[in-house]
């Protein structure tokens, strides 16, 4: 009896299989679900290098998502359409293949770079709803001549569960994208009924971001902030367009009414209780740091952190754009302008990033937008 | 050694829980989740009852989730708190419990019903990210004494992918419904500018899915209908003021400008690759079936089935409502011109389908606000 055979030895193996069908169905996180797998993947069959390559349905080519070991810088950008070369191939027929001398396949062509040497290929078709969704491949076993039959066995057990892990990680980037898209074109829309701002929601939400980044705060924090600078001005909704759209400085009444948007923002936000954590980013976002702010006149600590970051994004790009009655600032000027503002209008900690990021070149449009489309990219689609 | 012990019979049942977890992990729905985790535990393990409880961890309450067997209408509404009976119990240690005899167990508290009685409980936690979720639970083995120590080691390792499988799904739900509530709370917000629609957009999804649900439609596209009733309107962002709001009939360059809400709606939402299922009802909702609609003069076949459904949601609606420079139609005199636009203005299989619900008494705003809420609850929060 080979030893692989031994019933007690594969009892451990499936134990160890299960639990790691549990912890890669235990999270919805792409990039988590991608680093279990590699790490649990090496665990079970050591592999000099190991990847997992998806399938782009639309062009019929795989691309990597993870790749570990040393071949990582050779292949990283690499496409391999359908039925060509082993992944290629085995994409096209849903079998796995285990090579243990490429340089004897056809359908090799070579590695793509000087850092590594392929001699052994190990590769299992993910399968999830019944479909081909990519490939696990692992490269040249440690310390064995070839893959065994037991590490192909062990592999196609594990791309089940794995398959399903990524399926499901993606369906929800997926949807969660489209949460932040019809959020986005909402808000848009409505900005588009001021004719004079422009672009105006879609730069504060950057330059959110880019002051967020450099002071620091954490994934989920950057996405409730790019949330909240979305919508900090949707309150402008129940503002009278002869007020929105008057081509001169606003008289107290109008200010009055225009000042309400903050409000009627948090009212509409209010509405979602999913969405609670976006309320203080449209509500208080016209606060100032010494209470002279509206609409509640909140002082210092009362006043959130995202309000605090959005209000130095969104006065910034008010003065650096212009209106009819005004022209915009130099961008100098207006930097100059948040730089004073600082510890009265506006938080310390934020004015000190700005500076970082100004002093650096880094605060523009370009850079925010770059900012936010990263992050979109980081949502799961390749 | 006891033929548990047996190492085939065990890899055999490693192989049948592995199958399990790929299955579970197969679907994000938390229903088919549910089905699949009661039909595989009782496959597992053959008893005559089986449920899910999950935990309200807001109330410290489990409640049901899903309930097979003969036991299912004595328990369907029960709520038991935390720390009581067993399930409350195994809920607060976290420990599976096993007991072939309820009748000497402290913590047993009766049977809920005449319809069952109760021997032996399985009972084991469902624990995903660290936290008990909830409890599954079987009663009375079939064909045996009680339950074994097999029985609830399978159980327990059942419970790790179905425990995951359940958060998933719980997650995948909330962010569907977070992604459903902000896009109604901003079409409402944006409905507000317009003072003589208040709760229109409502009402006309809720006639709407009346209408789909009668015509037998699968509940995908009662999904896809709900959105697409929601923003029907959301073109009318960029009406101005004084258009929406004029009290009085429009003249026809007012009209020209109304008309506008069609396309423009359909500009935002085409935005959207997610959405372009909602495309057709945003934009064709005022075409008529002789070809004398706009925006783009569609006949017959040209329009699809959801912009047909939205548009005698939207005319009845408008009908039975009032304006300032008309009062509302009696709800017959409504319904007699829907009838009477049969085949010119309406498609007859939407018409057909609100005479039904019209003739029994069906097609009102409560009811349409009841279906809505159902369908909401059915995405997955108890």
């Amino acid at each position: 009896m080979l030893e692989e055979d031994n019933p007690t030895r594969r009892l451990a193996e499936y134990e160890t299989l299960m639990e790691i069908g549990v912890e890669l169905a235990s999270t919805l996180d792409l990039q988590r679900v991608l680093d279990i797998a590699l790490r649990k993947a090496e665990e079970v069959c050591h592999a000099e290098t190991s990847s997992i390559w998806e399938l782009d349905e639309e062009r019929q080519q795989l691309f990597f998502r993870i790749v570990r070991g040393s071949a990582a810088q050779d292949i990283r950008n690499l496409r391999v359409p359908v039925g060509e070369g082993i992944v290629g191939s085995v994409v096209e027929s849903g079998r796995a293949e285990r090579i243990n001398d490429v340089s004897s396949d056809d359908r090799w062509r070579g590695d793509s770079g000087p850092h590594f040497a392929t001699r052994a290929i190990l590769a299992v078709p993910l399968v999830a709803r019944g479909r081909v969704i990519g490939v696990l491949q692992l490269l040249n076993p440690v310390g064995r001549e070839g893959f065994t039959e037991g590490d192909q066995r062990r592999m196609s057990l594990f791309a089940g569960p794995l398959a399903n892990a990524l399926e499901n990680a993606r369906l929800y980037a997926a949807q969660k994208r489209q949460f932040v898209d019809v959020v986005t074109a909402l808000a848009e829309a409505i900005e588009k009924r001021d004719p004079y701002t422009g672009g105006h929601v879609r730069r504060v939400v950057g330059y959110s971001l880019l002051l967020a980044e450099d002071m620091g705060l954490p994934p989920e924090e950057l996405e409730r902030i790019r949330l909240a600078a979305t919508l900090h001005d949707v309150g402008k909704i129940a503002v009278p367009d002869l007020v929105l759209n008057k081509p001169a400085p606003l008289d107290p009444a109008e200010q009055e009414v225009m000042r309400r948007h903050t409000v009627d923002g948090a009212e509409i936000v209010a509405s979602l209780r999913e969405l609670r954590g976006v309320l203080p980013g449209v509500r208080s976002h016209h606060e100032r740091l010494d209470g002279k702010g509206y609409p509640d006149g909140l002082q210092g600590s009362e006043i959130p952190a995202v309000p605090r970051i959005i209000a130095v994004a969104d006065t910034y790009d008010a003065m650096t754009t212009s209106r009819p009655y005004r022209r915009a600032l130099p961008a100098e000027v207006a930097a100059g302008e948040i730089t004073r503002g600082m510890g009265t209008q506006f938080c310390p900690h934020v004015v000190a990033a700005f500076e970082r990021l100004f002093a650096r070149g880094s605060f523009t449009v370009e850079a925010g937008a770059a900012l936010l489309r990263s992050l979109s990219q980081g949502d799961g689609k390749g």
